[in-house]
């Protein structure tokens, strides 16, 4: 099951800068185990702002709320979460995207 | 270069049931030919709105705008673009989402 | 699996009123057979607006846009669709109310 | 009488984390006695955000009122209400939704 | 109980001007009932629009609808409710007010 | 001559709780002042928020705004006005209310 | 006592030429009676939109609203209205310009 | 002098497309001479709308609106004017931009 | 030429008074300075806010910029400029207004 | 390619002098060696804000968030990105502009 979701990073701008590596660190570890285990097919970055979008795959709203509220940045991130379903129209459905 | 395409059908109340037929009819198979030639990677319906959430992939603004102009439902459509760029987290850059 | 959907009615001005009663009567049919068999738990006026706020329990987003777009108004809406987790502060998690 | 509570959980960035867990921890005391006595009888965690959607229960809009602000954050709670009056299409009118 | 209600017109801008009468003096009958019979203790329009500022008082939010969509330009208005509660600093609470 | 005057209070959140009551003391000693001698004929609270909703009366725009920016709270208030006409349907225009 | 008006014409767009004609003619003429008895002080058009901001002169918020609903085009205007106050910095209080 | 213009183009769904053809023929004339005199010196399609981007450079703000407000598409389009100063940065000030 | 300028001022809560006191002192000032040599006609209060109407007369957009731009207050300030044309129905065109 | 870049700057109230300094020296530096290699072929300033609003040519979306995320400013700058193509009125398709 697939939502998307648009994430915006907000830093307070007097965070030290090792506190900012630390949790983007661990941040491209949480993102990148995730997307080896198929519940983050698709990242990609919005041109011009520390933003994203995303598309997860899930079995459940709770494991989808479990996945982004365990973020490390998640307190600094302003997430917009979209239900994504099969488009009538797509020609692969269900199988990679669904 | 893949650019995210955000779309609203607004049709005429009063748009006979068989112009959009027609309409939709053709919209399917231009959609549907853009997705076998690797242009219209995702196509997803947005849930509980007459919307869809698509990422294209062309090799210019000029070819994105051509796309989306030739939609058969164009006229009818209120679509937001945001450019994506490649993610530095994410650990497939550049092959099949791109 | 819940998700929150709140409705705006907005029919065209020239309806004649025996399709407004129509789609209303068919809208009402379909409703109290969805609260029936309990995949659409609860529904509520919004005071002063021809909307709803209602939450509707699923077992995917498929399931979820198919059970909107099947609404006999649902040409005439404009649907906001939030999805819902468990509270960790909520005391019945998933009985009644999921 | 009920009505829709949507709530934005706005912590100032640099709130200590005994701070956070103190009041973390009074907010759920004060509203699963408020779900307790009946007058809470639905929260919902909004997927991705540090927000809830709940239905409170209350026999006067001061009741209510009394009720959200004292709320243990409520001073970093952004709280929108509205409203619900029954929906002339719901089966279950008047008891335990009402 | 006290609600303020802002209500905006929208009629189709092709109403015959006889019915916008037949609306109109039917809405004021309606609207001075009410305010007679005390429940809508205040109507002020909004300088520059066809809109008005009302506050209604109503022991129920079903009250409130009921009251609110019986209005005979109902389908042509544009309504926000927001509940009032008593105020702290307020001399004269719960008399002429409530 | 009636004013609408919607005020939100944001105070900055680590201001010291002395200095807090001391503002709020300050600002009810002015308020209910006002509220005496009539400028002030009606104050609520709107349910879940630290906001008010106020009418006030005064005899120009120079001695409203006057008014609200002596307000001890005003540099941490976000105040909207509408200047507010009599209605054409109130039936007491005029006295208590204009 | 002064009021910014921003107002924003909205015809229907199958209003015939004439009608447009006879209306924006009276419109010129209404709105120069009151320029030359001082009561619409500055009128001004905002560069490419068919609107205008306007300051108007007026001695009630009531006289504000009978001259603004009175213009011919009230029913197709989108009318602001911001009341001023005199500025502690201007060098010319109240003569020219209230 | 230069001024940001972005358009919106927003045509009758009913207009006949002859008159379509038409309104287009005369504004690409139109645009064309502005072009050709340098008054029109930057016009860019937004991708996916029918929306351009465009930099004007003028004389005077009066110049401004009788160019826009000429256009054949006038009475349809929705535009939002942004003036232009020099940036203290840009290296070309004054010439082929101003 | 004429811009409209809103402007809203927005201090740190945390200024020390003196430092409030030296800039609101030398934005009069300048302000007076400015009005004084015809370059703002008109300055107004927005009733209820520390927010100000300004009307700027300048002979470029160069000019309008350096001027706002040298507002002792400019950090703080949130200003929004809409360019002002000549009305065609405005009596006094080109003088005293330009 | 192009692409309209809307960047507004947004320094902490409470940045040293000297930090602003050394940032905006360097942006200055970085902007202008992008305006000599034709990448970024318009910089204007917003007349009354800190913002601006830029051109920039560039052959991939990825290229485009590199260069803006380089900007020394970058941290605070909001940027809004709109993709450009070419207007099929504009008279100089492809070179300087394209």
């Amino acid at each position: 099951m697939l939502f998307l979701a648009e994430m915006e990073v907000r830093l307070p701008p007097d965070m030290p800068p090792e506190r900012v590596d630390e949790l983007t660190g661990r941040e491209r570890q949480y993102s990148q185990a995730l997307q080896r285990d198929g519940r983050w097919p698709h990242l990609w970055r919005v041109a011009g702002r520390w933003a994203n979008v995303s598309v997860l795959d899930v079995s459940s709203v709770d494991e989808l709320h479990e996945l982004l509220s365990g973020l490390p940045l998640f307190p600094y991130l302003d997430i917009r979460v979209t239900p994504l379903a099969r488009h009538p129209n797509a020609i692969n459905r269900g199988e990679d995207d669904a």
